[in-house]
């Protein structure tokens, strides 16, 4: 039997084009024991991909030249020799861009689709959803009352803390980088206040002004500038998770900025680096609390499906350009 | 009855000198339902007494001129007039520089002298033993194999720190200023290794070369270089309790250096700042631990007592000149 995939023809240089894919037919083997085939449903495209596409150490491992892409993955099982699935499973793993999938039993767990569309496993209920779900449930532990800070806030981690913390009771202040997204965090996601950092003078003054309690949680996916701007108006007992850096991850010396440590110390402030692999063995909670709140209509997702296998690598390259709003996932018809 | 106090004459400029104190007697009012009368006993005197002869706003409010200078104190009940109080307890309290003292019963608490000698209550069993306690144990919380990095080893501090480290069965790595405080964590208090951050030419490396495995913990008592070169050798899902930021204290603009949050974020690195106060409720735990450790002689401590109500000045001046081993005590005879 043949399938079709899609590898790494070349590493990028900057912004990936299409020529750094290629098409390939090739054969299955036979099924061992221990292993399922699959046929992939949705394929998810994430901007963290294009870090694996160069050949650097990171927490992620690198793709290789000639080889699949890889990356989340919801399938259906076609045919099984494994006593934990069988035909019909709708499974969620770490996958090749392939059409049809043999893998082994170890690399994918079962969903559950009486609770949420399939493809929510890529987005609300997956990476990015767990992300938001762990890194303030977990690290940032909210009360009602508090005052929430979100950088990044109009992304697919940031979007899903804002609404969580609203739903905790929370008083919550969205940072993003356009009018449009800051109108879609307040009219669409429900945040209290948001701010443009591209058009505000005085990002420090404009926080001390929307939080005059102090920010009680600062979910951090951006650092940099916006970070030491929301951090000299934080708390007493204040929390900060530390989702992501973007800002720093194209520099190549190591940034420089005030020190921190003095304001974590006199305030009493927990600042936690985490990536959401560290929850693994709780991932059944957290999916079970997102799939109730979409379920009640509490927590709000947008998608943006893009259809057809062969899209694949037009839908990735479409992140760079903005083309989604929301999670941005390719359907296999 | 008359008493005799010693006031803060006039605050100091750069170093205190004896004339910023005077001795006088005070008549002594009758002692009110709920208060007790009080014979000091032991008087802390510690470096941050400093920072309150200045004028200005920190976390411990600043002394007033012509009112009594104020510490960690431990007296016996002579008179009461408080339910929970008879004459003879040993309490323990933030009280003025009196010879005699009306308090309220709520400012003070009793302490268990059969564990325990009672000026041991300002010291190891007091806010520098529980400050050391409280960082390494519900923050910190050290595994066996673990290695651990203390910065002012040598202080009050940092020495508990790194004995409760090897109790706790983990790799101890000192930083201080002198050889002599070099070869007193190795030879005296059991620290594996120890460095002179004044000679060393490179910290980093000589960290990196002591610790093979990285720094699971760093318990930071000085911020500054010295924590850049540390944090550049942190491990994965470390801890780093911020004790205290000495480096900083004397600067007025903030600080600047390089920017953490990256290496905080890729490693999983949890940074939490405090003070001992944040644990007043798990004070009883901590005291029952330190002294169970201190009578089997698994923690090694050292005071030096300093005799006469009259000689406290004396013995705080001579904190800045190095006049002291271990924790500094004044004797009421």
């Amino acid at each position: 039997m043949t399938t079709t995939q899609i590898v790494l023809a070349a590493r990028p240089k900057g912004t990936p084009t299409m020529d750094i894919f290629r098409f390939e037919n090739v054969e299955l083997p036979e099924i061992n024991e221990g292993e399922v085939l699959l046929k992939g449903l949705y394929y998810s495209v994430d901007p963290y991909m294009r870090g694996r596409m160069n050949d650097v150490k990171s927490y992620a491992a690198c793709f290789q030249i000639d080889a699949p892409i890889a990356g989340g993955v919801v399938a259906r099982v076609t045919e099984s020799k494994s006593e934990n699935f069988k035909t019909g499973d709708v499974v969620l793993g770490m996958l090749p861009w392939r059409q049809q999938i043999i893998v082994s039993e170890k690399n994918i767990q079962k969903i559950d689709t009486t609770i949420a569309p399939a493809s929510y496993y890529l987005g609300i209920l997956g990476m990015p959803g767990l992300t938001a779900y762990f890194g303030l449930m977990h690290i940032a532990k909210p009360k009602a009352g508090e005052t929430v800070v979100v950088s990044g806030a109009a992304g697919a981690v940031g979007v899903v803390v804002g609404q969580i913390a609203k739903i905790q009771g929370c008083r919550v202040i969205g940072i993003a980088g356009s009018d449009e997204k800051i109108n879609l965090l307040k009219d669409e996601f429900g945040f209290d206040e948001a701010i443009n950092y591209k058009t505000t003078p005085n990002i420090k003054n404009a926080i001390a002004a929307l939080c005059p309690n102090g920010v009680d949680i600062y979910f951090d996916n951006v650092g940099g500038e916006i970070s030491d701007a929301v951090i000299a108006n934080i708390n007493f007992h204040a929390r900060i998770p530390l989702c992501g850096q973007i800002s720093t991850y194209n520099t190549t010396e190591t940034p420089m900025g005030p020190r921190i440590q003095t304001m974590l110390l006199t305030r009493s402030v927990l600042m936690q680096g985490f990536i959401v692999s560290n929850y693994q063995s709780l991932f059944p909670e957290g999916i079970q609390h997102l799939a109730q709140w979409v379920k009640e209509g509490k927590l709000k997702y947008t998608e943006t499906i893009v259809h057809g296998f062969d899209q694949l690598p037009n839908a990735l390259l479409g992140l760079f350009k903005g083309e989604n709003t929301g999670k941005m996932i390719v359907e296999a018809e």
